[in-house]
């Protein structure tokens, strides 16, 4: 079975999580609420965060046989499966371990805290009555969690038939993601501007993207090549990085292959990407430990910019000085981040924090606390690194490569 | 034998290039002469220009099998032949068709009225010492010339060891070529700075562009598509257009493959590419229409910007009246534009223009000739059309084409 090898928890896994817990609810949470964090950046964790599952997340125009793909892993349907040359899928769903099958409606997965979808509260009802969980006792389902999702239509389709903006869904999406594949229909290859504007809102996520060739078998040999060729020259565009993305051309279906003058090739392909995703759950508590990092460098300095402006009032409030700090806001995250010698990747953007900032009445952020900033920094430099010696060495490998 | 399918030439060849010719001199050349447009655009052609064999240029880093690629067309080696693994040929190479073998120096064939590469003597010595002309009695010579070159090297070395602008020769070369190869070695894939720069110098000429991956048999067929697929994602960065570039993946050399995994598909790749060779001198032709109409075309803008400006001095010499021309160039190419109702796209270069004027007496070129300017009108709406009537129907088809 596809499944088979997929290796058990680690028995370092649970004290690594609890001890990010700790950690998150005692030196980040803080000041992340103190300064509004969840509000200027992004929601604040929950335990489910922690807790949940590596996410795979499928994107790609329709028909391009996403729905299938997660079947074939399954190895049987799930509660709302639906497959069809037309466009099916009409909702984001979560494919999820459950003991029995049931389907769950949007509104009420994003309110159980269990579950990591609370976040998707801010698109409204509009989203949420266009996603549901579905749960399937599935023993892969207890390594990962699968997201299915609407295919990517052209032109107006795109824009009259989703009533949420679709690249912000799955940018959100995207962020909790361990694994983010992208379909292609290596039989009827297109890559409309939509689909270009979805790949462009991944940026920054770029490292967790894999590519799919699908159905490659419905071509030879020689049209598979040009096929292939025509999808890198054109992600090599719309992708600004020189790294090049993994394709994996393959067909992932129960149906033997139609041209079989590349069944070596696919096969070992099919194999590659499996491995990838076994390696799916053992990566999940390195790429958790880097995010957290991640999250407290962005909130030491959100921290420092905010009581550094709040500091600028004094005590009182005066319209101009507000207007005044907003106008200059470049040369003040010049000044913050040589006073504290901060990174300036670890910096907001400036346009969206002016835009937010310029809703709040900023004398009211606490002044400077250097105990909480010490903290943080303390957590960083000394709490993070004793918690990942619990990893064993070869894995630690990873997360150094990752960090620089 | 490879050479064995050429078609042999069409009857009605001769007839369009003295057709061509005879246009060229009288209805093309008095006005280039008049407005010096050998000095400000391209040498006037010569004869030979009209009369010579489709050029194939191959371009590569070093190693790529550039000069093993033309043994391998010709079956036989020629003078001054050299191949090896590190970078051996060391100068341009024209390898052209003799009665019996010859190898003539760059000085010497820079000067003979019979070839096409007069124009290379503006490069000078520097250039001149390192291009030569390699004649061979090989009936595939016949029907193409071929342009070996030295391989691109990698920072320093390329700088050091040419004494001229690497990539201006070569744009040169491309401008008269039928055919651009560009060559790559599957087996150790490399794009360096100095290639893509080269690469960038054939804008404008994509259409003629074909890519090689060579010595793909060096290595299995999972590998090649990696390679395959990291080259695409590059070209499309390099090359704008969004059109693919088509890449012949085979080995041209007389050895056994390595690897047999894609057996069936190197054989056919080197089947096409063989045959677009193939294809090469009968759109030969069809080419050198286009280009006569397009130089046609240029010529005519060109002397109407330059009697238009001479016009503005009335009978006498004022600098402040050149100063003035000069500082609104802009604003008189729009004039004259609008004047004669001429497409902006065969306007030249505004900046390479505006330093070329300077150095000239401008109220010393001839004033409007308007005898002139309808001539060559009447050669691009009558003449040339019914030159192209000697063409066979399914060979217009490629000309309509090329011509939108
Ligand atoms: N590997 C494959 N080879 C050939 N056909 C396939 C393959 N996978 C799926 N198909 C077919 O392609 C069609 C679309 O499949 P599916 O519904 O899974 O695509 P999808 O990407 O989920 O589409 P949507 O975006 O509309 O939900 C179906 O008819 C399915 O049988
Ligand atoms: N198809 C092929 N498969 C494997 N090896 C090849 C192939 N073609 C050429 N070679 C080998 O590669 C090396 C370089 O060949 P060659 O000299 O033709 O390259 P080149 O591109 O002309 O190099 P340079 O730019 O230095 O002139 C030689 O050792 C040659 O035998
Ligand atoms: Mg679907
Ligand atoms: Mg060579």
């Amino acid at each position: 079975s596809k499944t088979d090898s997929l290796p058990h928890e680690h028995k370092y896994v649970p004290t690594i999580i609890d001890g990010l817990k700790r950690l998150y609810k005692t030196r980040i949470l803080p000041l992340e609420k103190a300064y509004r964090f969840d509000e200027f950046a992004s929601p604040s964790l929950t335990e489910a965060d922690f807790d949940s599952k590596p996410m795979v997340l499928l994107l790609g125009q329709y028909s391009t046989g996403k729905t299938t793909f997660i079947r074939y892993l399954l190895e049987r349907d799930f509660p709302g499966i639906r497959i069809g040359p037309e466009p099916t899928t009409d909702r984001f769903m979560a494919i999820m371990y459950g003991k029995k099958e049931q389907s769950i409606p949007g509104n009420a997965v994003a309110v159980q805290a269990d579950r990591p979808f609370q976040g998707l509260q801010k698109f409204g009802m509009q989203l949420l009555n266009k996603f549901e969980c579905s749960c399937t006792p599935s023993p892969l389902l207890e390594k990962i969690t699968f997201i299915d999702t609407p295919g990517v239509l052209s032109g107006e389709k795109q824009r009259i038939g989703r009533a949420y903006s679709f690249p912000e869904v799955v940018e959100w999406f995207a962020e909790k993601a361990d694994r983010i594949l992208l379909l292609f229909d290596a039989h009827k290859l297109d890559i409309s501007d939509e689909f270009k504007r979805v790949i462009e809102s991944l940026k920054g996520q770029d490292d967790k993207i894999r590519v799919i060739l699908n159905k490659a078998d419905q071509i030879d040999a020689q049209q598979l090549m040009r096929v292939y060729g025509a999808l890198m020259w054109s992600l090599g565009k719309v992708i600004q990085t020189p790294e090049v993305l993994r394709v994996y051309i393959s067909s992932f279906w129960d149906e033997p292959y139609k041209h079989t003058d590349s069944t070596k090739l696919l096969d070992m392909e099919r194999d590659d990407l499996l491995a990838d995703l076994r390696s799916l759950p053992r990566n999940s508590t390195i790429r958790k430990i880097n995010e957290l990092v991640k999250r407290a460098r962005m909130v030491k300095v959100h921290a420092l910019i905010l009581s550094y402006l709040s500091e600028q009032f004094g005590w009182f409030w005066k319209d101009s000085t507000k207007k005044e700090l907003l106008l200059k806001l470049p040369d003040h995250f010049q000044i913050i981040q040589r006073k504290y010698n901060l990174p300036f990747g670890d910096f907001p953007n400036i346009v969206k924090f002016r835009n937010m900032i310029a809703t709040y009445e900023i004398h009211k952020f606490p002044k400077l606390d250097l105990r909480s900033i010490k903290n943080l920094e303390m957590m960083l430099a000394q709490d993070l690194p004793d918690l990942t010696k619990e990893i064993p060495i070869n894995e630690l490998h990873e997360l150094k490569d990752s960090e620089t």
